[in-house]
């Protein structure tokens, strides 16, 4: 039996939904892969730190929170204090993205591998902003660096390329990568106007206080652009991406087009184009042969084009902060079933 | 760099494409994962069996094989005799399926292990009649039983799950599964009788001279079978799969769904009950609101539930033999770099 220690980076819903999940899960990782995992530390920004040797449950995790004071019982002042005495073989980073550098949570990535520690990441910011350096970094110290969430919640897309595609070529993606924009867009198709349409997009909890982000495509790119640097091993920043988001469209646009059985999608596009890529973000009007027609709501779906096989779809329905984690747990269990 | 000899059991539409995959393939996969894989045999039911340590390239297959005699290079009568001197590091399998007991291909595998050597088949027979004994003894014998293709051909099915769905609980699936019904259905629907779309299926290559396994749904119910058994963990004869086929739909109920907008397919139900499963394979008009819908022609498709993620939806899109003999190539790669 093999014992591996976990600490968490962040515990909003994402970081609860995976304490959930290991809570849940632990005596069946146990029986199948022989490895005990154990959250034996948490790193947050509101709430202050905790580290427990022998083991932090879901309760003491809650109450923790619960305290809503900046003093944990570990007396740290700064996740980076957290990161050189915590003491885990895994760091698991969930917190919230930055489009712009990927900051504060590269630093923290690079500072755990410095660590020894493997890492676990949900967030696509590291990718498209440090990538080439996370891996070279992961690879000197023999340690893994994962993040299997950061497109497409817990659908696995990345492990799917790395595990089951070998020598597979892919030429060219498209598909549609963020939820907020397509609940957003099925809302205005129903009725609403643009502004009910992004208070229950807020309401259901899967668009910020400030929802530009998504709305402008930046969210897309960024998640285009990590899937152009990983998996097709060209590096790309969404600032390189044609961008549009779907602010320009008007409601009676969008619901003109539902009335000829069409429907308005935020559409991710990318090829290999000799050592580079081209890849666009922006709306599109698509017609029921289509699959994109399909996934509504706040699913998603990509489609992939390859040297040798025919287009391969994954459609992934109804994420949340649950396939999220799970996400992130099948990245630990494949750390440590690899390292064990 | 690793070497890796392999067998072939086989040598129709499929191995051939494996070869040519193979032949293309060779740099890119000596680059990216240091191994050498090398072709030195292949044995055939109507043009005898080939031996060559020094390897065998696409052309000398090719003239082996237009001979059309019943004696190849080496001089064996049989499979077996094949299997015991052939001195490869993994036999790959592509006969044809025998629905009832998965014979000769089963009897081949089983040899193959006890001789030492890692097996990969695209046949889905073995599967559904020997999966506990060929994994079990494959576990035995240090070796690895792999069969990516034996289901949706070379799209990652096995692999997924295996790899990159860990500690996730498969509760039910449902799909198409059978290229055949899902082609003569599209054409039937196009104006085409029963009799001129099985022709055209079997013009493009797709339906035996006796179609009636597609037809009937014994292809659908063996894969679905083979799903529940592998995926579920759940031993699963196709005989135990509620099963009715395409034929008692008449060409007018076929085109009457069509000008209601819904489009007839053949489709496969699985799902847990307690340790058991319930399955059927059967005819449904699915309307547009269903992603089944959408896959029309030899395309197919199949969504999973699970415990701990939303509903998965995969789609492979026009699959044929070379996409089949990705999936094998797949294994092989997973096998060889397993054991490196």
């Amino acid at each position: 039996m093999n014992e591996y220690k976990l600490a968490l980076l962040g515990f909003g819903n994402v970081g609860r939904a995976f304490l959930e999940l290991l809570t849940t899960k632990a005596t069946e990782i146990k029986k199948r892969y022989d490895i005990l995992l154990d959250l034996t530390g948490i790193a947050t920004r509101s709430h202050g730190i905790v580290i427990d040797p022998g083991g932090i449950s879901l309760s003491t995790a809650q109450s923790f929170v619960d305290l809503k004071s900046k003093t944990g019982l570990a007396h740290m002042d700064s996740v980076e204090e957290f990161l050189d005495h915590c003491s885990a073989d895994i760091v698991v980073e969930a917190i919230p993205v930055n489009y712009l550098d990927g900051e504060p949570a590269l630093a923290y990535l690079r500072r755990a591998l410095q660590n020894g520690m493997h890492v676990v990441s949900a967030n696509k910011g590291p990718v498209v902003h440090g990538y080439p350096s996370l891996t070279e970094l992961a690879k000197k110290e023999k340690l893994k660096y994962r993040f299997e969430s950061a497109v497409m919640d817990g659908a696995p897309i990345f492990s799917l390329w790395r595990e089951a595609l070998p020598a597979l070529q892919l030429d060219s993606f498209e598909g549609i990568l963020n939820s907020t924009t397509n609940y957003v867009l099925m809302r205005i198709e129903a009725g609403e106007s643009f502004q009910e349409a992004i208070a229950s997009a807020q309401q259901i909890g899967i668009a910020e206080t400030d929802p530009s982000g998504d709305l402008e495509g930046w969210d897309a790119a960024v998640k285009a652009a990590a899937l152009i640097t990983v998996l097709m091993e060209i590096p790309a920043l969404p600032q390189q991406i044609e961008r549009v988001g779907i602010t320009h469209l008007t409601e009676s646009e969008i619901r003109a087009a539902a009335d000829q059985g069409k429907r308005w999608k935020l559409v991710c596009r990318a090829k290999r184009v000799g050592n580079n890529f081209q890849a666009s973000v922006q709306p599109e009007a698509v017609d029921s042969s289509s699959i994109l027609f399909q996934v509504s709501g706040t699913s998603s779906v990509i489609t992939f084009k390859s040297d040798a096989l025919g287009d391969l779809t994954i459609i992934e329905k109804n994420p949340g902060p649950s396939t999220t984690a799970y996400g992130m747990l099948s990245d630990v269990i494949s750390i440590a079933t690899e390292s064990s």
